[in-house]
């Protein structure tokens, strides 16, 4: 076994947390601190913390930074900033805007000298991997999408700004009927509404309308009201007990044909516990493809869609044709 | 649109016809010909037909030889000599002969100077890319994988041996049961009964005793005794009406825990209306990797886990990063 990989952890939310429980699973890597804005006493981890201020002093002593920010405000500033001084994996994922994202962070590593892995995770990442498989595999075919069961953070916060809602969880369900279709090869055209339900859970504020509340929720427009929503009053005490997991999955799929319409199918699942830990436990694998890449000599940025599966893994080459085809 | 990627077929079984097929629907691509052992007048096909006896003429003439001979005798010859001269993709499946047949086509394919793709399709090939992604992402876990609904040649013929047995083919399929405790995120450990059982479809000869034919499969060692085997006995009508497609499919899982024991899954599912029409998809995928590695000035052998899936479609890196991600 040679030296483990040394890796930095830039942000202690609910990621980064994922990510200092996935390395205690490689036993390929070391982490040698998390970084952080917050004051490092304040941080509760048996790890090291740093000001991220003093960053730079660990130039030579970190070869992959794992960049743990958000990507609305965080990672649009800090990819292209660590990028020139480290080697990085992040798990960016305004869809719109990776293209940009990616030239600036590749910029900035290749003045570096370093390499990058953007996006990865799931959505981008994993779901971005199948989607390319399938359409490269079946070109004459369709892809379908499906998320949750989980909990969707921009609808959760769209209830709790609803008068009278005190607290409150928004899920994104897949439609068992639209799974259904789709697995069965009928390659549909499904609405909005034959994709996804929507289920809220709701702490109301003590005496507001209940009623009210439901019906400025499932009327909601853009958010709501396209599909079927369901609307669940609980406790305060039952969204602490029963809402606090952070549990989340999803479906790809590519339904095509091959020579004279034979039906082919292609369905790729997930069912976590956590996504937050999941996600973390992606980023980690690309922490890895990060730093061979960087032992070969390539400098800049990549995507999932442009690494090798092996370089995920801490086999050799030769091991994993023994073991894995 | 830059030039075509121009393909050869050598050897035209069901792999043959269904890479002819697939080609047809990659407009990146063009079938140069068919290259058989047969007398070129006895093949069936629209394309251009000519002895393999003749193939080094078309040294300049041909991108990416696809093989699609069999994996016992044609291809442990065949790789290594064609890629000799011509970049070429297979789907050598003898699992355990991987390793050494690995060595043999790279060995010929840098003296050459050529690309060769091994072992492309979908086990080996999509399902051992998932199990490495999945080992990679949770290496605290287990591996599942399901086969079927779909034919097995090997056992086919074995019930074909039995005395009293005119013709006949075996389907193995999937437990219910068994995907149903994996999906749960169980972990079970599963005996070779709780993962598949095995449909049998028999025609028998005249007179001959059904009983005494049904308890020699079910009997069977290595091939039937460990499973819940059923013998239906049909009309050859019946036989060529109902059991002349090939369809196949399977499931392979990674069911991990991440931090403090959060369930994790990941699944990747098939359900292929013809095996060998989604086998030479793949294949044909594949090939497009092997022209653009041949393009880069590589040389030598690869296998799926080394490619990554952004060689595998017609669009550009950057197209891709926008599309996809």
């Amino acid at each position: 076994m040679s030296t483990p990989i040394r890796i930095g952890i830039i942000g202690y939310g609910n990621l980064g947390r994922g990510v200092e429980l996935a390395i205690a699973q490689n036993s390929d890597m070391t982490l040698v601190g998390i970084f952080s804005r917050r004051d490092p006493a304040s941080i509760a981890s048996p790890a090291k913390v740093y000001s991220v201020d003093d960053i730079e002093a660990f130039k030579d002593r970190v070869d992959v930074m794992i960049l743990c920010g958000g990507s609305a405000t965080d990672l649009p500033e800090q990819g292209p900033a660590f990028a020139r001084h480290f080697n990085t994996v992040d798990s960016y994922d305004t869809h719109a805007k990776i293209p940009e994202y990616f030239e600036r962070v590749n910029a900035e590593a290749v003045a570096g000298g370093n390499v990058s892995v953007i996006s990865t995770g799931w959505d981008p990442g994993l779901f971005s991997l199948n989607r390319l498989l399938g359409q490269a595999i079946l070109p004459e075919g369709a892809d379908y999408t499906f998320w949750g069961k989980g909990v969707s953070q921009g609808h959760s916060d769209a209830v709790r700004r609803v008068p009278g809602v005190k607290a409150g969880v928004q899920y994104t369900v897949p439609s068992e009927s639209g799974l259904a279709r789709v697995r069965a090869g009928e390659n549909p055209e499904l609405s909005t509404r034959e994709k996804h339900k929507r289920d809220c859970f709701i702490v109301a504020e003590a005496g507001a309308d209940q009623a009210a509340i439901k019906d400025a929720i499932v009327n909601m427009p853009h958010y709501f009201t396209d599909y079927d929503t369901t609307v669940t009053f609980i406790t305060e005490e039952e969204l602490k007990h029963d809402h606090a997991a952070m549990p989340h999955g999803g479906h790809v799929f590519r339904s095509g044909k091959t020579g004279d319409s034979t039906t082919q199918l292609m369905e790729f699942s997930i069912k976590l516990g956590s996504n937050p830990e999941f996600t973390a436990s992606v980023v980690v694998a690309y922490a890895r493809a990060a730093y061979k890449y960087a032992q070969e000599g390539f400098v800049g940025a990549k995507t999932v869609l442009d690494i090798p599966f092996a370089y995920l893994s801490p086999k050799s080459a030769a091991q994993l044709r023994k073991e894995l085809l």
